[in-house]
C-alpha cells in the first residue's frame, strides 16, 4: 500500500512523530510518502538524530513508480519555511499544514495513494494562514462534499471501537440531534464499515441509550424507547445490533468486551470512557469519505515540539490501521 | 459509632451483604442494628451458613445502652413476612423494606444512632406496597423536608470522589438546569463536605465543562463561558477550585489524581469513568440530608439473591465509611 501523511503543524510534534514511525514500520511493506516541507523534516531528523532517508519526490507523478523501502521517507513538497522554529505559533506553518492536507487528499482521491494520515494540526496558526475552515473535518467534509462524517475510535491494543452519533456539537443541541438523524442509515454505515474495513463478517453492536440509565423506560427522557429502540429492532432483523444499555453500567460491568462495536449517542459518552481505557494508543477513523483516513488521538503537542520526547505510539497505529483497511477494502490479501 | 442499616428488598441482596459485613468488620469499635425482618436475616444466615449473632431488640430505647461486639447483629423488627422467597418481586418485600427506612432514618433523626447505611430496594416492589416516592432520594426527601440532596460517589480503593450537578435527569434538560442551579452554593456545600466529612483542610476541586471540550472557548455551547467559569473564579478567592476541564482529556490524562473531588455536570459524564475506574468498590455518599447515609453502589442483585455468591464489598465499604463520616462530624477520634 501507499501512504501518504498531512505533515500538520510543523512547529508541533507532526514531523517528529511521521519520522518515528517510519522507522517502527515493517520493513518492505508499504511506501510512505509525506506531503509538506523537505526542510521541516529535515530539520527535526537532525536535531533529534532519527536516521531515517528522506527523498525528495519531483511530483505525484514519480509516487507510482516508487517499491517500498524500510526507513525511506518519500517528500513531496508543498511548500518551504524560511526558519523552523518548535513550539510557535506560525502563519507559515499553518499555510503549509493545510496545503499539505490538500496535497494529500488529493493523492488520496486521484488514487495515487491507497490512505491518508493526517499529523495533528493547530487550528489558530490555520486561522493566521486566513482560512476559514480551521479543522480536518470541515476541509474534508468541502474537498469531497460530503455532508457527514463518522469519528470511529479504535484502541489496536484492546480492540474495543467505539463510534458517536454526535460530535462537536454543545450538550443542549444533543438530544434534538439525535431526534432528527437518520439512525437506520447511521448504523447500517458502521456495520458495513466493520464488515469492509475490519473484516468482521458478522458485526456484533452495542448502542448506548442517550439519557442516564437509558432513560428507565422513559422515566428520565424518551428517546430510547421513541427513537432509538425502534431502530434498533428494525435493523436487528438483519444484523446484530443490541441496547439501547445505560451507559455507565454497560462500561462498569465491561460488557463492552462482548460487541464489536460501542455506538456513543455524543462526544463524552463515548469518549470518556475510551480514553479511561485507551489513552495513549487510541486512534481516529474517519468513516463517510470516499477515501481511508485515519489520525493520532492527540493534539499538536507544542509544549513537547522538538524536544525528542514525543511518542509516535498513537501515529504508528494510525497508520498500521489504515494501511489495514486499504488492504481490506481492496479485498487483497497481506 | 452506632450504625443502622435499613434491610432493603428481602429479596434481593441486602440482608446476605449485610450479614457478611457484620463479619467482616472490625471488632469492637461500632454497633450493627438493622431495622427490618428476624425471619429475613436468619432465613439466609442459616441459609448460607453465616455465623453471626441476631439478638432481636424491644424497642429503640434500647439501642442506647447497646455495647459494640463482634460479630453481633442488633434487629430492630419493623415487620414479618409470612415466607421468604429469594429473588421474587413482592408485596410483603416492598412494604417491609419502606418501614425499614422510615424505622432507620427515625432513628438517626433522634440521634439514637449516628449513620444510615441502606440496602438496595426495589422500585417496583415498593410500587406494589402502595408507596408513591418509590426510591431513597424521594422518601428522605420528603422525609427530612430538604429540597436538593448531592449524590457524591466514593471509590474507598483510590480515593476518587465524584460528585454530580444534576442526577436522574433527562439529557435534554440538563443544560438548563445547570443554567439554573445555584452553582456558588453548590459548590460550597461540597467544599464543606470534604472538610467536615473527610477532614480535607484545603480540599482542591475539579469542575469539568458541560459541553464537549468545555465548549472550546464558546465554540460549542457556552454555558462554560457564561455560568461555570465566572462560579469557579469567584470561590477561587476562597477555595481551591479549578476548571471547567474538558472532561475526557480530563480524565484521559490521569489529572483526577490531583484532585481530592471531581464535579461531574450530569449523570453519565460522572459515572462513566467512575464505573470504568471503580467497579465493584464504589459507593455512595448523599450530601444534603441532616443526617449521614451512606449507600452501596449496586441494585438489589435478585438473580444472586439465597445463593451466598454476593460480594459484599461495596456495602462493607459504605458502612466502614458512614462510621468514619459521623465521627469525622462528631470531631471524635478514633
Amino acid at each position: 500500500m501507499r501512504i501518504v501523511f498531512s505533515i500538520g503543524d510543523i512547529h508541533g510534534i507532526g514531523p517528529e512523530i511521521i519520522l518515528k514511525s517510519v522507522l517502527a514500520l515493517p520493513s518492505g511493506k508499504d511506501t510512505c510518502v509525506v506531503a509538506g516541507s523537505f526542510k521541516a523534516l529535515e530539520f527535526y531528523r537532525d536535531r533529534l538524530d532519527l536516521p531515517v532517508e528522506l527523498r525528495q519526490i519531483g511530483g505525484a507523478d514519480a509516487i507510482a513508480t516508487i517499491a517500498p523501502e524500510p526507513g525511506v521517507l518519500h517528500v513531496l513538497s508543498v511548500a518551504e519555511p524560511d526558519t523552523v522554529e518548535p513550539g510557535t505559533l506560525s502563519k507559515t506553518a499553518g499555510e503549509i499544514a493545510m496545503r499539505s492536507l490538500e496535497t494529500a487528499a488529493t493523492l488520496c482521491r486521484d488514487g495515487v495513494c491507497d490512505a491518508l494520515v493526517t499529523a495533528p494540526l493547530h487550528k489558530e496558526a490555520i486561522a493566521l494562514a486566513g482560512y476559514r475552515n480551521t479543522g480536518h473535518t470541515d476541509f474534508l467534509a468541502d474537498f469531497f462534499g460530503v455532508s457527514s462524517q463518522i469519528m470511529l475510535f479504535v484502541d489496536p491494543v484492546s480492540g474495543l471501537k467505539v463510534a458517536l452519533a454526535t460530535i462537536h456539537e454543545a450538550l443542549a443541541k444533543v438530544p434534538e440531534l439525535v431526534r432528527s438523524m437518520d439512525l437506520d442509515g447511521f448504523f447500517t454505515t458502521l456495520a458495513g464499515s466493520m464488515q469492509r474495513d475490519f473484516r468482521l463478517e458478522s458485526p456484533k453492536i452495542a448502542v448506548l441509550g442517550l439519557n442516564p440509565h437509558a432513560s428507565d423506560g422513559g422515566v428520565m427522557g424518551n428517546e430510547e424507547t421513541t427513537i432509538i429502540q425502534p431502530a434498533i429492532e428494525r435493523l436487528a432483523r438483519s444484523m446484530q445490533i443490541e441496547g439501547p444499555f445505560p451507559a455507565d453500567g454497560f462500561f462498569g460491568a465491561k460488557r463492552y468486551l462482548d460487541y464489536d462495536l460501542i455506538v456513543a449517542m455524543y462526544h463524552d459518552q463515548g469518549l470518556l470512557p475510551f480514553k479511561v481505557l485507551a489513552f495513549d494508543t487510541g486512534i481516529n477513523v474517519t468513516l463517510g469519505l470516499p477515501i481511508v483516513r485515519t489520525s493520532p488521538d492527540h493534539g499538536t503537542g507544542f509544549d513537547k515540539a522538538g524536544k525528542g520526547t514525543a511518542s509516535e505510539r498513537s501515529f504508528l497505529e494510525a497508520t498500521r490501521l489504515a494501511a489495514t483497511i486499504a488492504r481490506n477494502r481492496t479485498q487483497t490479501t497481506e
